[in-house]
């Protein structure tokens, strides 16, 4: 066979790569720890090879690790932190299901609007943005509308807020409700213990806590989020994200689900390695230091937080826009004369504040100074 | 805050990512060509930031010239190739829409399954594993059930047949239906012409001919595709996958979606500006030449082709396993002593054929050799 000749189109001539080098403070992604990013640029595996199935198993075991769980279901989805934020919605809903939806933020309305695509009915409470939901408030909603889920954001990486979730399994366990959190903004630099505090889906991802590239997002099932699943009449409506299907590759079968993104995976396991040996209690800590230092050096220029410190999520922090001020060009200066990445407000709080991220490897007070620095000469 | 204590787990401790050195030369993932490696060890760029936004825009054109196409909306899904399958359907059915899904290998079932979870009634027409159908029997299907959708496999990967596409949208669109195509194992190493092929919707992904870590996979929608996603009733049942969102993200209005997985998309970037530098048409000759060494060579040491050459593909081949030989045992020893990973067979060839890839970066005489020497070693 001799190829066709092209009909149309000529080929376009590019440069190579040519990428600029940002610190990278806005609500993720945050720069990458270097050897993270060096296991990148490692030959690919097969996605069955004897090989890469022992670089999954561990990616399980340091997950259960970083989440605290002892969930068997405990691995990576495929696709970015959205992706994962689905697969929890897609495996744990059936068409009819009530579900409870906590909306104090912009990724509140994103869940409420996957749940509806997976045929739930939603019930929405609202709380302002930058604060989080009382005990009180949840457990109203729950008695009211005993839903099969309720979902809830730990860390909003919208608004700043860290919300409080110890107490919330007992209320949802005594009216048969699963409790599903997304802790995207939280894993690797906020503490949470999944099992101790009874949550029965969770997801997360890589490009913030755990300073890996995004591309491959943590995600569990508890025994009961399971038996559920289990018990379900018809198929999960997404075939990618099925759980039934992603336990028989994860687990001890080994059957060929979807090519596996190899690299993000070899990337997902170093990051993870590097979070255990420095110890997770500890890395939560220093996202503490690190964001109470940056809270500190922020005051000191006259910049006000825009959540109370009881709440205030130490790996992002959103900065009232002073009066007069335009927000969007001071962080298009930070951008583009600095190389310094800040994020803009997004949904009610667009206009209204910075959100600075200070996630993983980024976490250190050098940043903090060169942050502060560019701040106190374009502001 | 002083972070409280963890309640059980302790860290694993693990040694340094240690990963060997294979040949790739099974159905997928292929190697990656070195350049394209080095790309992913670049740090992230956010995902709104612009020149993460401009080589978003580079990678449109370089795809819409590989797969040869002017279709606006022809970017990358941010996940494996069975994402991008998964988003072709997703966004092309309704519920109760007729599908009519042409299965000769184990893709085309993958097919049926995702097509029904969408709500769609589907028709399947069947064909040995090995060959293509024919014209007629596609007619046939498409005059008796005047599907909304045809669904089918250019390059099987389970069986290694190319199934001709002239002709079949002339059908297609005198019965109002939508030519869908899977490209998976064809893309960058098989001819393919989207527009002058009249395919209104296609999928592949990175980690074959375009010789890049699978995590990033090639999707398109032509104008007719779209008028049918723009009418539709309800929302789109996927919201990772849903098109009409991400086209705000990979158009104009650069409206934030997900995350993307940034150095995915970087090394997808290079991998297509090698492939337009190579020009597309040198690189269909390429693999088809080293297709022909590869079957010469196996028909030399007494193996068989299971394809007829008409229909065999340049980029995955399937060798009959001669009788009184156990196929798992030599593609093992291939893999563990010489470090050269092939495919077994799938489905109804399981046990059957060994498939052998060459594609992208792998199509190379000397890794023809090298397979050979091998082969002759252990058989």
């Amino acid at each position: 066979m001799v190829t066709t000749p092209l009909s149309s189109q000529p080929a376009p001539t590019l440069s190579p790569l040519n990428v600029p080098q940002r610190l990278l403070l806005g609500p993720g992604p945050s720069n990458v720890n270097p050897v993270v990013l060096a296991a990148m640029n490692t030959p690919p595996l097969g996605h069955l090879d004897p090989d890469f199935l022992g670089i999954m198993d561990e990616i399980q075991t340091l997950l259960r690790y970083v989440w605290q769980t002892q969930n068997r279901l405990t691995y990576a989805i495929s696709g970015t932190g959205t992706a994962a934020m689905e697969a929890t919605l897609a495996n744990a809903i059936e068409p009819g299901d009530r579900v409870v939806v906590c909306v104090k933020g912009y990724f509140g309305h994103r869940l409420v609007d996957m749940a509806q695509r997976y045929g739930a009915q939603v019930h929405a409470i609202h709380q302002t943005w930058g604060q989080p939901f009382s005990k009180e408030s949840i457990q109203n909603a729950i008695e009211t509308h005993r839903p099969a889920v309720l979902a809830i954001v730990h860390a909003e990486t919208s608004t700043g807020v860290r919300q409080p979730l110890e107490g919330l399994s007992d209320l949802c366990q005594a009216h048969g409700t699963l409790l599903l959190v997304d802790t995207v903004t939280s894993m690797g630099g906020v503490p949470i213990k999944l099992d101790e505090w009874g949550i029965d889906l969770a997801y997360s991802c890589s490009q913030k806590g755990l300073a890996c590239p995004p591309g491959a997002s943590p995600f569990t099932l508890s025994d009961r989020a399971y038996a559920k699943l289990q018990k379900r009449s018809g198929k999960v409506p997404n075939w990618y994200l099925d759980a039934t299907l992603l336990e028989k590759y994860w687990g001890s079968e080994r059957v060929y689900h979807h090519t596996a993104p190899i690299n993000m995976y070899y990337a997902l396991r170093e990051a993870l390695r590097l979070l255990a040996e420095e110890g997770i209690e500890n890395a939560w800590e220093r996202h503490q230091q690190n964001a109470e230092y940056l809270w500190s050096q922020l005051e000191a220029i006259g910049l006000q937080m825009h959540v109370a410190k009881e709440y205030r999520l130490p790996t992002l922090t959103t900065v009232r826009i002073p009066e007069g001020i335009d927000g969007k060009a001071i962080a298009r200066r930070l951008l583009l004369d600095y190389n310094i990445e800040v994020g803009g407000g997004l949904g009610e709080l667009g206009g209204k504040v910075w959100r600075i991220g200070l996630m993983g490897y980024n976490s250190r007070p050098e940043n903090v100074d060169r942050l502060l620095q560019a701040f106190k000469e374009v502001l």
